[in-house]
């Protein structure tokens, strides 16, 4: 199996809010039926569904809540961490940590989108972010 | 916010069987501090993490199980599916639901990693594969 993604799905309870707050940052996609959202997300797409379609449609039992996973965004310095925040806290997400130094020795953030999803803003000053915004552990 | 993701972290219970699985499926990578464990995948890195230490980290409340997003692989052929599914089974992964045509015009399948967290293989006729493993929605 190769080692790549093509698509992140997050269920959410309410589409249309789910895709405002989306568009709000700036992330605009497409929905081919009303009910799915597909943004281009550099070389992946990120998805909003219903959530309980998105359970029935991977075949697990939905525990309510969000948890067991976290989505990040690297940037290229410690300021952009302050100010893709400041993005976020406009377009309604949920700061729930503060910018600052890490444990790991960069500088992050984190936020929750509407459906309590869980994101990282970071800079880590150990990965490469590439022009085309791919993130790597090595140069090329 | 620039549309795109860096890092998608998996809170796992149990470090050591996540990480084998991953690896039993080809998924390399490496552990800086044996416990967290940073795979490349194509643009972005897939990580593995104690699940309530991410929690924490994000300042979230682990409602436990999994659910609120799925990950998925778009492959280049219906028979590509069928394959990577075998090897998913044969790493250890729970086959939640078995290739076949999907309603939305496409051949996949779903499973669940160790940890319950789920992913779709699937073959897409109208998303395009690049050579270099990028998932996109329109031609570029």
């Amino acid at each position: 199996m190769e080692a790549r993604l093509s698509l992140i799905t997050l269920g959410v309870a309410d589409f249309d809010r789910a895709r405002r707050f989306y568009e709000a940052l700036g992330w605009q996609g497409r929905s081919p039926d009303c009910e799915v959202y597909f943004i281009q997300a550099g070389g992946m797409v990120l998805a909003l569904w219903d959530r309980t379609k998105l359970a029935d449609d991977s075949g697990v039992v939905d525990g309510g809540g969000s948890a067991g996973f976290a989505l990040a965004q690297n940037v290229r310095s410690p300021a952009d961490v302050d100010s893709v925040i400041e993005e976020v806290r406009g377009a309604g997400g949920t700061v729930t940590r503060e910018p600052g130094e890490t444990f790991w020795g960069g500088y992050s953030a984190a936020f929750t989108d509407p459906d309590g999803h869980p994101w990282e803003i970071a800079h880590n000053p150990s990965w490469i972010i590439t022009e085309d915004g791919r993130t790597l552990l090595d140069p090329e």
